[in-house]
């Protein structure tokens, strides 16, 4: 690759694959398929959504179309409510009339909306076909290392999904300048909680560089993609279907997806909710006799990004706890939480009593 | 397993597992559930049909309920319909109304549909839980082996599936004395085609054995399951995820496909459909220069079954042609067909034109 772009394998055995993190990215897809040895004759489907579209689908679509490849787009609209059964219906549509074969390949152009739907759907037509990921979020840098993919259901988030590899990653930093402020802090919330499970001195490096972070220049954001990537990769290459260690990957994320699901998909962002999730996990720690001081500090640079560390008003506690009911993360009827048990280190306890996880909910509101 | 019940080892590394055929075993489900390790924690979902439920659904639940496990049943409508992305979402909700866990079992109780869309909803629940196959069918001995799992989608079946392989297959000879005599001639179908396609021995001993089998003689009808998964489990052994030899398992499925997607799913049933397909493969056969006694044998031995060995009126030759060219069986837009080179063994050919195809299709109305 380019000078100034980064790699990074996530090593799989068999399944293990590249990251690309640089900028002009996009403009190499079809030399990268080419390369790669990705079939000519088999068509590809290139899936994005409504607001991605107009921005870089046509750069895919011309780099593809230079080396040689027959590509069909199909846009979904954006945001939560796209990962769905009824739009996996309509993808695998698409896919059957673009004659999509099993040695074709699906591309998901856009954030994790685009690739965990894109990617259900690689892992399910024709029982799986190759998958290439284009994230174009910063959330995506979490989204599109690791394999997991999925739809949702009515009663549940994820709930509908695989373990699907990409063939490969191509994070293309020019992408990320047309995103959101909102969807910017977002991002950086999952890219924080890397390091919180795993790296003390990268969050210390997260917060000394929040300024240059929010403002996107782009050695920062390099630099926190790829140490992000690292740390999922080095989780997922030892635990790729989640037996143990990559649990800890969900810091945050039973209150945050319980309060997603409360507020309505959309509500809150769900780097918004996971961050606010991992105020509450700081919390529970302080619980288990771990210091007060992760808490505070956890609180402190979710701050500093301009990330909500307080439950919306309109999340009712009962709501909230009978939504983790039905998380996936409760194994066997019992409750389990990603606890912190200081700055970059984290543990899982299988013991945590609901009488406290209720007591914290209630305590992260506006005002405490 | 007691005196009279055959077992067979599918050989899948990791992902081995028995196939206990015999009589009384459902009320043994239980048991083998605790021998097995299954833990009493995790609620099962029991899946299985409007057809089937009243029939044998409560000797599951109560074989399971004194081993001490909790069993919820849902029940789908009988039929080729109800492999259906809706039929998934249903399940779904059912799964988590139910509090399956990353640790729950789902079981299937019916013939292939029900068994292809339990099968899809644990491959895709929490991205994957246990599954177990209790096939109540005798073309279920094909479909409860091996792995392959799907449901439909408007435009082709099977589309939308996973490898997912059951934990074990309990085929309980009993259950197939209510199955209707037309379904016990369909099954038998996919029995000889196992013999058609590794065994021609088994093909003359099924010639020998027709009358026993189809009044569902038990000897007879043990042994011949057995034979019919021992095939299709070496098979997939060698091959799990069809990269090249479990290709041959799709011997008349080509054709078949068409005829049931034409048809409309349900006119034909699915063994009489791929009877009418190793027809055609078998006329085929004789234009690569085969001889011609394939396809005279593969006729008389259906006839004698009373199977169909030609395509119903209403299907139109190029309806049937463009169900083919939608099928998933063309890699690269190339025509594939099993080709029999004798009864009892076959080749993959990838050369085959669409004009011969289109002639046999011509040539296999009524009165030809
Ligand atoms: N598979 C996993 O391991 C995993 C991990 C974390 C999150 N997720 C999933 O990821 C999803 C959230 O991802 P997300 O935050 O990227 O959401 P998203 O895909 O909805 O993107 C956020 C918004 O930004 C827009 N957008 C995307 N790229 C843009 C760009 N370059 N410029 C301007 N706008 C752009 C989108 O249209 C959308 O409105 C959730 O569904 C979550 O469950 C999955
Ligand atoms: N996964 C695979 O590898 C594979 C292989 C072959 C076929 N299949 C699939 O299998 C399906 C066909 O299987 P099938 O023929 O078993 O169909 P089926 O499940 O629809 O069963 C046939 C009929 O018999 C009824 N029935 C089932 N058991 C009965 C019993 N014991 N007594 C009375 N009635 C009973 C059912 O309600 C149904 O009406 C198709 O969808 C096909 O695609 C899958
Ligand atoms: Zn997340
Ligand atoms: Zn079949």
């Amino acid at each position: 690759m380019a000078g100034g772009t980064r790699e990074l394998t996530v090593d799989l055995g068999e399944r293990s694959y590249p990251i690309y993190i640089g900028s002009g990215l996009i403009a190499r897809t079809g030399e990268i398929f080419s390369e790669r040895g990705f079939p000519v004759k088999s068509p590809i489907l290139l899936v994005t959504d409504s607001s991605v579209v107009d921005l870089y689908a046509a750069k895919v679509e011309e780099a593809l179309a230079t080396a040689g490849y027959a590509v069909t787009t199909v846009v979904v609209p954006s945001g939560e409510t796209s990962k769905s059964l009824e739009m996996l219906d309509e993808l695998v549509g698409a896919a059957l009339e673009a004659g999509l074969d099993r040695k074709s390949t699906i591309i998901a152009l856009g954030g994790g909306v685009v690739g965990d739907l894109a990617g259900f759907v690689a892992a399910s037509y024709m029982r799986g076909v190759r998958f290439v990921q284009i994230p174009t979020t910063i959330l995506a840098h979490d989204s599109s290392v690791g394999g997991k993919v999925a739809v949702n259901h009515r009663l549940a988030k994820n709930i509908i999904g695989a373990f699907h590899q990409p063939e490969f990653v191509l994070y293309d930093l020019d992408t990320l300048a047309s995103l959101p402020l909102r969807e910017v802090r977002a991002g950086l919330s999952e890219v924080i909680k890397h390091g919180l499970i795993w790296n003390e001195e990268f969050v210390a490096w997260c917060d000394a560089n929040a300024e240059g972070l929010l403002a996107l220049e782009p050695e920062a954001l390099g630099y926190a993609l790829y140490e992000g990537c690292k740390v999922k990769s080095i989780v997922v290459s030892r635990d790729e279907r989640e037996n143990d260690l990559r649990a800890i990957l969900n810091l945050g994320h039973t209150i945050g997806h319980a309060l997603e699901a409360v507020a309505g998909y959309g509500e809150l962002l769900h780097g918004e909710a996971i961050a606010i999730g991992m105020v509450g996990s700081a919390r529970l720690a302080a619980r288990f006799g771990y210091s007060a001081h992760i808490a505070a500090e956890t609180e402190r640079i979710f701050r500093k990004f301009g990330l909500p560390v307080r439950i919306p008003a309109s999340c009712e506690t009962d709501a909230i706890m009978s939504a983790m009911l039905h998380d996936k993360k409760f194994s066997e009827g019992q409750m389990v939480f990603v606890v912190p048990t200081a700055i970059g280190s984290v543990e899982i306890r299988n013991d945590v009593p609901s009488s406290w996880v209720r007591e914290i909910v209630d305590g992260l509101r506006e005002g405490n």
